[in-house]
C-alpha cells in the first residue's frame, strides 16, 4: 500500500478513538475484554520474525499454536518463554471455547500457526471469526507470508492476483478450478506438494495455455531456496523429468496474461490497468462464457456488446493462453 | 502454508543447490552478480521489521527506496546506515539500468518501497523482472503487508482471495471490476483514498448485495487502527454518514459470499472446500454468465449441465448477495 507520509508515523502509546460500530485499536480493547493478537511467524528462516511480533509473543500470558513444537523451536531461539498450547483443526471444537473464555476473562492471546501469516484456512480463522463477531479486538501483528514471498520472488507477477490455495486432487472441483484459473487474466498464486507439482503444472499448461510464464518457488527464505521460472509447458517437463527436487511445499506463481498485449508490461505496472487491462478482462470474460458451455463466437458477441470492445479483439486469448 | 516439520529448519549457513534453469538461492549469487534483495518494511508501526530484513538493510552497499524520507525515519529508528537512493515511477526509466550495473558489478541491493512488501504495481516490479530475466538472484524477505493485514484484522476472510488493488475512480473498466467482484464467490481486498470509501462501498454494494459481510480497516498497526465489521450497505451508510474518519488510505475486505449456504462457515474453513464449495463456484459461473448477457434461467441451465449441481441449486446468489 502507498502510505505517503502518515506511514510511518508509529508509536507505542496512544489512545483509541470512541464510539463507532466495532472500533478495535491494539492499545484499547474493548469493554475490558482481551484483545486476540494474530501473529506472523516465519515461514523458513527464524530470523524473519518482526520485533513487534516477538514483543508481543513475550507479553500476553497464552499463546495458542498450531503445532507446539514448532513454535518452541521459535521461542527458543529467540527466547520466549510464554506459555503454549496447541490449537489446530482436530482440537479446535474444544480448545475455542476455553480460548475465548481466556479472552472474555480480560487476558490478552496471541494466535500462531506453523508458518507464515495465520489465515481462514487455518482453524485460527474460527477463532479470530468468533472474537470478532463479539466485537472483541483482533489486532493483525503483520509479517511473513509463503503468499507474498512467493509473488516477489517469481519476478513475473501482475498488479492485481489471487491466492487459490491448494486445488484439490481430482475430481469436478478441480476441473472447474483449473477452467477458472485459465480464464483469469490475473496472476495467481497457488500451493502445491512435491509429489504432485508435475501432474498439477501439467493440468496448468492445460487450462493456461503452455506459454503463460509461470514460476515454482522453493523452500523460500530457506538455504535451498529456488525459484524457477519459464512458461508452464517447460516447468512442467523439467517437474515431471525429475529436474526440480520434490522436497518441501511449492509455491507456484502464474503471470498475468499478456497474451495479444506485448508492450503492455511496463505500462501497465505503472499505470495499473487502462485500456489493454480492460481487454484483458474482456478476454476473460469470454473464456468464462465458453468454460460455461457457450460457443466462443457466441461469446464474444455478447461480451463485445456489454463492453464496447470491439469483437475481433476478444479473440485469441483461449489460443495464446 | 503449511509448513510441517521442515518449515524451521532455518541456518545461516549452507551450500546452493548445483545446477537447474534458473536456481536461485540467498546464499549464491549466479555466477559472481549482485543479489536483489527485495524487502518488506512496516506499513505503520515501526516495529513491524523482520530481524532478517534490518539484517540485509545493515549488509547490502546499496538500498533503492520509494521514498526516501520515510526510508530514513525507519532507518534512524533501528540504527541502519547504508546509503539511499530513490527510486520511484517518475525516475525508474533512468534509475533502472543504473541498479542493474550495481547487481551485474557483483554488489548486492536492496530495494524497499515507502511501506509493505514491494509488489508490481509499485516501479520495483520492473526491476525485479528485469533481473529475473537476467537470470539475476532475486531474494524475497518477507514481512508486512497492508493486503494480508486487512485480510487478518477483517474476521471474515475466506480460504481464497484475490486482491484488486484501487478500482479505477469511473467509467467502463471501474463498472467492469465492480461487476467481476460481485460475481466472485471468494474474499476481495482492495485499497480504497478515504474521500472515496462512501462511494465505493456503495457502489459494492450494488454489485456484491446490500447484505453481503464486509470490514473497513483503516491505519492498521498505527495507534488509531480500526476495523469496522459489518454488511456493506451498512458500512457505505457509516462511510457517507462521517461515521468513518476520512483520514489515511483504507483496506476494504469484502468476505467471501456465503448466500444460501448458512452452515458453511466453519466446514468450509476447517475443511478447505468441498460440496458448497463448489456450489458457490457454479454460482458465481452463472452470475458470470448473467453478467455478460445470458438469462438467468440460461445461465443456470448451462452450469448445471456442465457442473452436474442441480439447477435449483443454482438460484439465489443473485438475489441474496
Amino acid at each position: 500500500m502507498r502510505g505517503g507520509s502518515e506511514s510511518a508515523t508509529a508509536s507505542e502509546s496512544g489512545t483509541a478513538p470512541a464510539g463507532g460500530a466495532a472500533p478495535v485499536s491494539p492499545r484499547a480493547p474493548a469493554g475490558g475484554a482481551g484483545r486476540l493478537f494474530v501473529v506472523a511467524t516465519p515461514i523458513g528462516n527464524l530470523g524473519d520474525v518482526t520485533l513487534r511480533a516477538l514483543e508481543v509473543l513475550r507479553s500476553v500470558s497464552l499463546v495458542a499454536a498450531e503445532d507446539t513444537r514448532l513454535t518452541r523451536r521459535l521461542f527458543a531461539r529467540h527466547g520466549v518463554a510464554t506459555r503454549l498450547v496447541s490449537y489446530h483443526a482436530r482440537n479446535a471444537a474444544a480448545r475455542g471455547p476455553e480460548l475465548l473464555a481466556h479472552l472474555r476473562g480480560g487476558a490478552d492471546l496471541a494466535l500462531v500457526t506453523d508458518a507464515g501469516t495465520p489465515l481462514v484456512s487455518d482453524p485460527g480463522g474460527e477463532l479470530v471469526a468468533a472474537w470478532a463477531a463479539e466485537d472483541g479486538a483482533v489486532v493483525p501483528i503483520p509479517g511473513p507470508s509463503s503468499v507474498l514471498a512467493g509473488l516477489v520472488a517469481s519476478g513475473i507477477a501482475g498488479p492485481r492476483w489471487a491466492f487459490e490455495g491448494f486445488l484439490p486432487r481430482s475430481g469436478r472441483e478441480r476441473r472447474a478450478r483449473l477452467a477458472r484459473i485459465g480464464g483469469d487474466p490475473r496472476t495467481t498464486i497457488l500451493f502445491e506438494a512435491p509429489g504432485r507439482l508435475a501432474a498439477t503444472l501439467g493440468d496448468l499448461a492445460a487450462a493456461c495455455g503452455e506459454d503463460r510464464r509461470a514460476a515454482v518457488c522453493r523452500e523460500l527464505t530457506k538455504i535451498h531456496e529456488e525459484v524457477r521460472r519459464g512458461s508452464l509447458a517447460e516447468l512442467a517437463a523439467a517437474a515431471a523429468g525429475g529436474a526440480i527436487v520434490a522436497r518441501g511445499e511449492v509455491v507456484v506463481v502464474i503471470g498475468d496474461d499478456r497474451s495479444g498485449s506485448p508492450g503492455r508490461g511496463v505500462a501497465d505496472a505503472a499505470g495499473g490497468g487502462g485500456a489493454d487491462d480492460a481487454v484483458a478482462r474482456a478476454r476473460a470474460d469470454v473464456e468464462l462464457l465458453v468454460a460455461g458451455g457457450a460457443a466462443r463466437g457466441d461469446a464474444a458477441r455478447r461480451v463485445a456488446a456489454a463492453t464496447g470492445i470491439p469483437r475481433r479483439r476478444l479473440y485469441g486469448a483461449g489460443e495464446a493462453g
